[in-house]
């Protein structure tokens, strides 16, 4: 930290990223990426876009907004567009909070809510799961707050139905409700159809899961004309050419080619199913998951021995040192071949622990 | 504005983009693009990256940063990578002022500047510039603020000399002094030189301009290790994966390619020489111009006038309608033809006007 850093920031802790070490190749099951490349209509699309990169990008992703509109069954104006869904958040964090209206949401979700919350100088409240994990959503009822959701939920993987959604909108009126829906292609019912009828509602999305293009940096909103006009209003004082011209047309691409994406989400829920049955055959207690990952507890409850072990046999997985998480990891679902390749690292370990 | 919206943001203008509009194809002279394809080295390496895409990229950026650093003479931890200049600025706006450390720049600069500053809801100073547009460096001693300067300047085109901002440096040595450099390389020296001296030095650049990746959306600080530490804390809390894979590698494929650069800024400086000549023979003032635009006034001082003008007969510059501005245009450089096609359409113009 430099002299000069403000001090509003003292007592600020930054996300951590999943780790990317070098010093070994390793099969990749911590930071929930695609096992399948990109589709090639979206490389396609990116390749000629590059030709003309001394362009700026459109500032109103206006192609890209039709697109995501056409395939979501909403109004262009009813769409945003970001570098990362991250970015989206830390905008709905900047647009819907502030002294007056504080932030909630669980205290088990995604670790970034916590830190816009820290970093913006908003205070927040952190709900607790219940007992098995889940969301319960009285707890979410009339709290004068703006709500952070992810569903499905990570690192859990548990999901809400709409009917339960809509309850915690009904019973917000006064609030904006954030479903954040990174994982929602891997078995999820979306929120976006609510967002004609719930003028409270914004709902996140990515394309970095389902649609491997994690490494372009593409997230979006969807909501009320409204509430995406607030969030135009905060990307045109930041950054209004925030997603590049590349990523967009690959984005394009992708909606082109839904078929890729529903192809691949299938083989990623089978090779879930496959996992997780195997996994609960040593002895795992494994959360059920809606999303691209599992949330699984060894027997014995040892989170973080189990991810060093897989790491010295070369498989990164995710592990939370906190409590109520010490006693999992979260393994991001991969090909068949690296699931198995995890199972077998997996079932060698528990019968080397003495 | 949804009935959501924080209301710390009533009074916010935000930034106004140049004009991208649809409506025939235009020679497009008002956002400061090159009018170069990038080079070869770029697309090559981004075409390699995007075969990937279904991967993070790395959020330290160190491979780009290694390539940096070799280009300008530093060490990689003196440098920090953005997802364009723009994001930087804003990053540091928040790292470096509060309610304790206003802001200050120029009256007439970069717009974004006074944005940023209200949009983060900091006090600011406009100091005037002097009657020739010129930055007197007095006027920037012993502040007690946050000092950004745009070197060149922008719109003007104008230069401070290294001394010069060597003596602002020296003059406020209790705060960060950033001097944005989106323009340096037609013809201005730069200050990263500069940053091993002075620990209050943040210099800015970008790949918009002289390096033909505006859609890319790439830009980056140089600083002592401990600035560029801010500014990682800023993006961790923010956006870690900020910058996007395939722009990564073309950055490092632009830098791969430096004479390809220094070819098309000696164009864009002959080009520039051309055209403020020929202007200046139709009876234009010309500010003495360091960037790759002309910032000119037409004879009678008409700036608003000349833009729509030109704007009907094809040819887009920027014009910006505020006090000591609306006598000028800003005329960006392109290619030799795309000037003649100016001037022709300008001396047109004139002879038109009764």
């Amino acid at each position: 930290m430099s002299r000069f850093f403000s001090n509003k920031y003292a007592h600020l802790t930054p996300y951590t990223p999943g780790e990317q070490p070098r010093d070994r190749r390793y099969i990749k099951l911590n930071t929930n990426e695609s096992p399948f490349p990109p589709s090639p209509k979206a490389l396609e699309r990116a390749a000629a876009a590059a030709e003309n990169l001394q362009l700026y990008s459109d500032p109103t992703a206006l192609a890209l907004k039709q697109k995501l509109a056409q395939c979501s069954g909403v109004q262009p104006e009813q769409v945003f567009c970001s570098n990362g869904s991250d970015e989206v958040l830390y905008f709905a964090f900047l647009a819907y909070c502030d002294k007056n209206t504080p932030a909630a949401f669980p205290d088990i979700s995604y670790g970034f809510y916590k830190v816009f919350a820290q970093f913006t100088g908003i205070d927040y409240t952190m709900i607790p799961l219940q007992e098995d994990y889940s969301i319960r959503e009285e707890d979410y009822f009339s709290l004068g707050k703006t709500i952070f959701i992810a569903n499905p939920n990570a690192p859990t993987g548990k999901l809400l139905t709409l009917a339960q959604i809509e309850r915690i909108l009904q019973n917000n009126p006064s609030n904006v409700v954030l479903i954040d829906e990174a994982y929602i292609d891997f078995g999820g019912e979306s929120a976006v159809k609510l967002v004609d009828r719930y003028d409270n509602l914004l709902v996140t999305q990515t394309f970095s899961k389902s649609r491997s293009l994690a490494g372009g940096r593409l997230g979006m909103a969807f909501g009320n004309a409204k509430l995406i006009q607030d969030l135009e209003t905060v990307k045109f004082s930041i950054n209004p050419y925030n997603v590049n011209s590349v990523t967009m047309a690959a984005g394009i691409g992708a909606l082109e080619d839904e078929e890729y994406t529903r192809k691949n989400c299938g083989i990623i829920m089978e090779n879930r199913a496959y996992t997780a049955k195997k996994l609960e055959e040593m002895g795992f207690t494994v959360l059920p998951s809606f999303a691209n990952f599992l949330f699984a507890s060894p027997p014995g409850g040892d989170g973080g021995s189990l991810y060093k072990a897989l790491k010295d046999k070369g498989i990164l997985v995710r592990y939370f040192d906190a409590t109520r998480l010490r006693e999992f990891v979260r393994i991001t679902i991969g090909t068949r071949q690296q699931m198995d390749a995890l199972l077998e690292a997996t079932s060698q370990i528990l019968e080397e622990t003495p």
